[in-house]
């Protein structure tokens, strides 16, 4: 599972990850963020790069985000407002600000409401890209609380029976704090699989597994397949790719309706209840936020909850594995074992992406040092 | 997905759901529930059994609730106890009531903090059978408001690369109001296929499908097979029937790595959390609840929230579907139209459960009327 969970990487070199924060903080400087919100985004970024999220972390994103601030799509210095609040909740006009820097702020004040009533909620609505959904829920475990998270987005997987992509990928993340092992961190995306797994098939030429997409005509296509595929990939007008991914679950058979529920669920808590719409919406290119901390201490003592945790942990990591297995493991595990690795031995990055740093300081005028 | 949706019976009598109600109701009372109870633990059966939820109806479950308060097992007049409480959580001793009874309450208390503070959030511990999760959603609902619901579960599924039963099939239910459309409803479990579907299988004889099961080394059965296949179905000392039931998405290609997550988010939420442990915990036969009710007004315009709601299920119901299928369907559409159904027609009981009704009703003196 280790290995899978990582995006492969070839003629990688390895970088110090206090180095790559700086860098890239300097960039978002350089692209209109105040100093404290390029830290933060920085950090948002490494953050998902030294768990081993390398689909959230700075190769797969920064290009993207640096593009979009330079062109307008997201605001670089967005003046978000609450736009309605209680003891327990809120909702944030995200002002076309970027995901990253807005949310970890939201989750702030949801940790402030959990600390006050048990319970803090708080949407974003009007807002780009979210990163890795899993980071703001540990900022909930740093406080001893469990923390929720999770995020509308562009559609591109398809209704059970469907034929047309009109949910997106909508990932949900959990974290709970552990008393000695690692804290317990899930994060995925409701579709079957991940919609960055279809571009590294097709840039590394390796075969699609069944399940993962379905034709033309929305029937899933359950053998392997060699990308692209043009039955499953089709581009929209303006040359952008969309999928026909399936649902977790794959077919109905094995629970796609399940898979589709969950992205509904999604689209509803970080979308439509935000106030701004979902992914599907006319003239919606931008994503909807949902945060949650729950108080442990509301509900027992934390203590006692962290101790549990241990012991429900354990069970799952010495359970006995299936055949062909060495070892089950429990989510949140691999993240926190390549975060040992990368710490200590640094973040690989792929050369092609440490030639665009480069190329990126000297065209900012920033000092270019990452290893 | 209709027809799927249904367990499959043949020999059935429509029967009148206010008179199964009574009955159902006079049943409990003589198991020694008040009234009160007694007609609220009826109300949850025989909304599941109007909705098409027959796995959680009066056929498959009313039996087995009489056998355990007549066992003592469940207890028929419980003093349930909130043992913390904030003002947006609660978290209350169940006192080996039965969930569908005591949980409709934590629903009340949760709506009632969703008025006060925006958000309501109560767990069960100490409690028995859940019944339908979708019921306490729905009564947010009726309040205007987004309800979710979950319970922890004794275990019956495996962990992603796992051979022991270590999690329950911990269902998440969320159900949201809609302006003219009936409430989108999402129920299901986290494995992939209800444990009911196993029992099902054997009674009719129908085939197990691929990706439901794993052998007993934990290896995902890909091909159908004719049950009972003693390779995935394991006896315990009690003589009940364990399983290897698959997390949602089958195989860790498919995605049941996020099935095995969702399983432990429930596992943590409506379980740990609790202070009543989790399904593997020793010398635990008891479930853990969670109900949560969201103020929608505490974070926007309900009436545009609804009316939004209505946009958005129309574009699922009026998508184009997948080659082979007559239509898209969203969460809750194929329940409501069953509901339709049985409350112009009757509910379909097999002729076996009637026999059942006629001779609880000798045995406990009440005269028996069904149709």
């Amino acid at each position: 599972m280790l290995e899978q969970f990582k995006v492969q990487i070839n003629d990688e070199v390895r970088v110090d990850e206090s180095k790559l924060r700086d860098l890239v903080s300097s960039l978002f400087v350089k692209a209109g963020l105040s100093k404290d919100d390029a830290d933060l985004g920085a950090d948002v970024l490494v953050t998902a790069d030294i768990r081993g999220v390398d689909t959230h972390g700075v190769s797969n994103m920064l290009r993207t985000y640096m593009d979009y601030f330079s062109k307008g799509i997201i605001n670089p210095d967005p003046k978000t407002v609450i736009t309605r609040e209680t003891p327990s909740t809120a909702n944030i006009d995200g002002d076309r600000g970027l995901g990253i820097i807005t949310t970890p702020k939201a989750m702030e004040l949801a940790i402030e409401k959990a600390k006050n009533v048990g319970m803090g909620v708080v949407t974003i609505h009007n807002s780009r890209h979210y990163g890795m959904a899993s980071y703001y829920t540990l900022m909930a475990v740093e406080h001893n609380m469990i923390g929720m998270s999770m995020t509308s987005c562009p559609p591109q997987v398809l209704p059970t029976f469907g034929s047309e992509p009109l949910l997106g990928t909508n990932p949900i993340a959990l974290a709970a704090p552990a008393a000695t092992e690692a804290p317990f961190v899930f994060d995925a995306a409701m579709s079957a699989v991940a919609a960055n797994k279809l571009g590294l098939a097709r840039r590394n030429g390796t075969k699609l597994l069944g399940g993962w997409v379905a034709d033309k005509n929305g029937v899933p296509i359950m053998n392997e397949v060699d990308p692209p595929v043009p039955e499953y990939e089709h581009y929209n007008a303006q040359g952008g790719a969309t999928s026909h991914l399936l649902p977790l679950g794959g077919t109905r058979e094995i629970g796609s309706h399940k898979g589709y529920g969950m992205m509904c669920v999604v689209d509803i808590l970080s979308g439509i209840l935000t106030g701004g719409g979902y992914g599907m919406n006319p003239g919606r290119p931008n994503f909807g936020h949902y945060v949650a901390a729950y108080n442990i201490e509301a509900f027992m003592d934390t203590n006692e909850f962290k101790e549990t945790m241990d012991e429900w942990i354990n069970m799952l990591k010495t359970s006995k594995p299936a055949k062909g297995h060495s070892r089950v493991l429990y989510p949140g595990q691999a993240e926190a074992e390549v975060a040992e690795d990368r710490l200590n031995n640094g973040i690989p990055l792929h050369n092609e992406v440490v030639e665009w740093f480069e190329s990126a300081c000297k065209e900012h005028g920033i000092p270019f040092e990452l290893v």
